[in-house]
């Protein structure tokens, strides 16, 4: 018997990006598809002497202590702003679920970057949102581009990655930051700011939150812990301006009542512990060395195959394929070969591909396995390409 | 500036419940209002020797350890389901948004048991749900009722709680359970079976899930922990018909990925133990003592002014008052003298009283308090009452 669905679960996307993250969990694959954390670099909790409040159910906002600490973190930042802004999720990725449900509509506008992070455009195409995409550049998206779009297509709100950007790796320069703080102020549209790879800074680079910057217009600020202390803990947060907030809350309320307390709890020790910046420090040497093996045998193997940016921080290098090639026909031969990579596709809303790409991440292979898998990699590639040109060898984007 | 938020967020209901909750919560408060644990009786997690996977980014579906042990328990309920149909949540309140998010359009109607669990109601307002209550005897809802409603009104699906029913404490009998389900397979609409205090029964009562008796209907069957060991690890889980399941995962995937690891990993390893049946037996047994404090004060102080059943399970006494009175300014005059309870008001879709009725919880505080907070409710009642006989004495309604 098939049951009568709700519109929104019509268009759920297919399953094709589960799957693909599925395979390269197989055991022996050298994977750079994934956005995953090294877990022999995160802390090992210790749970002993925690106030044992944790079992019981807790507030909606989330653990006072947490609140009290990430507000203060955000302060220095430039972002200023209350504990009482401050709202504990279930991981960031909450955050966007409730920044969907929150805006969208069935039909409502929504801008992004293009590419942008994939687990937003799903969650944003489970409401609804039609989603238009904005080019980046190295510096960021075009201040002007952003102001033409929203008068042409008044957005809902405005998503964004400014800093190392999933999957571009692209940091905004600050004056970037400012000018687009200028446009939504003048244009009241809303900023939802995604940030959750900020800590992983592997040289010096412009990290102030566009949120900072704004005057007038509301803001989201969406924060993860998980990529530097441990993911399986699901807690993140976001911060709002005050218009915001209260409606943020009671939807956090009605989806799950709060966020796990024992990872906050931790999390607020932790943080707070002459440890963490030691932690902090070592899982960033690490990953910076990952990030320069990579770039050395991206050089070797595939100078005459791609263009990129080295990441000034993050998890990803996004490669701008010289050559036409059908990624996801490459993906599945280097799985063959047990390699695994992300296609380019699924980061642009509609999968409107307007170069092909694809996105490796130096995290969480260790840097032998780096060199051996970008060799496959550039090797197939190589064959594949052809000597074929790019059709979108043109094309004004240049991230 | 404010901003253009969706129509859903046009529907966020008021705050007074969460006021009333934070304000039960004040020290010295002898609250009968939530619905929580005592902490007291909360197993002390012991989280040493964990494998530390727990650390990193899990499936969506949950952890296969507790995925087997909850299919396993529910095929000796009856429920037969593979490991394969389980989907762990963010406490089972997530699986009751996922269901709004898989069925819910604008206006699609609903059907609910009136009184039903009022954070049920809030999350498919959310989704803009039309909600329409079917009313409760002592032996669950009427078949041929739900017979006539549905043939009207075909509902999106009907959510009910069979067991130890939240506010009501209703426990549907076994042939009710068979006749409900006989007319869901009938007419082919999904069922939404609630259960997440089954495990706490004080003496007989018939307790099969209605989802083990369907043949042909859809269903999603939604599990707690939350009630048996500790709310605050935000652990739940649904178990769904194949044709459901497969959106709710990528539901659950865009929501927030997946549900914390480590209190997934200590669950199935607690509920695996020794342990687990003594602590149970030790809650049981203290629940139902608390149960017949409350009744005991009940029969001394409330005699004249309420009905009610003793429940047989769960965590709720339902006073259904025999005199109009303002529960709403009751509970005011209650606070001021630091006893708490909830209201019947918001138990009911659009807050359609059709009787004056207040819910007590005997889970939480001790049984003193509980003598000791009756004797001033029913005092203070018997004053706001002053004699007016109800002028819903005579509603069909008997729960």
């Amino acid at each position: 018997m098939n049951p009568r669905l709700s519109r929104r679960a019509a268009r759920l996307t297919s399953s094709l990006i589960r799957d693909i993250l599925q395979v390269t969990q197989r055991p022996g694959v050298i994977s750079f598809a994934g956005g995953l954390p090294a877990q022999e670099l995160m802390p090992n909790p210790d749970f002993t002497g925690l106030t044992e409040d944790y079992r019981q159910y807790g507030p909606s906002e989330g653990e006072p202590a947490l609140r009290s600490l990430i507000a203060q973190n955000l302060s220095l930042l430039g972002l200023t702003c209350g504990a009482d802004q401050v709202l504990v999720t279930s991981g960031s990725q909450q955050g966007i679920d409730l920044v969907g449900k929150l805006f969208v509509d069935e039909g409502s506008p929504v801008l992004l970057e293009a590419p942008t992070y994939l687990a937003t455009i799903q969650a944003l195409d489970v409401y609804g949102a039609e989603l238009q995409g904005l080019p980046l550049s190295a510096d960021g998206i075009d201040p002007d581009a952003l102001r033409r779009v929203i008068a042409h297509n008044r957005p809902a709100f405005v998503y964004l990655i400014p800093t190392f950007q999933n999957p571009s790796g692209c940091c905004y320069t600050d004056e970037v930051r400012r000018a687009v703080a200028g446009v939504l102020d003048e244009t009241g549209v809303p900023l939802i700011e995604d940030d959750p790879y900020r800590d992983l800074v592997y040289q010096p680079a412009d990290r102030t939150p566009i949120c900072a910057y704004l005057r007038r217009a509301p803001w989201v600020y969406l924060g993860s812990f998980s990529k530097i202390t441990a993911p399986g803990l699901r807690v993140g947060y976001l911060a709002a301006s005050p218009s915001l907030f209260p409606g943020l809350v009671r939807l956090k309320q009605a989806s799950d009542l709060h966020t796990n307390r024992l990872g906050q709890v931790w999390l607020a020790r932790f943080l707070n512990s002459d440890e963490f910046a030691a932690h902090r420090a070592r899982m960033i040497g690490v990953y910076r060395e990952r990030r320069d093996t990579m770039q050395t045998a991206l050089l070797h193997h595939f100078a005459e195959l791609a263009e990129w940016q080295v990441p000034a921080g993050g998890l990803f290098f996004w490669l701008r394929l010289s050559a036409d090639c059908d990624t996801l026909a490459a993906l599945q031969a280097a799985l063959a070969r047990d390699v695994a990579f992300m296609p380019g596709e699924p980061f642009f809303p509609l999968w409107s591909l307007p170069y092909p790409a694809v996105r490796l991440n130096f995290s969480h292979a260790a840097p032998e396995q780096i060199e051996q898998g970008i060799a496959v990699l550039g090797e197939l590639l190589s064959g594949l390409a052809g000597g074929v040109p790019s059709r979108h060898s043109r094309a004004s984007v240049s991230v």
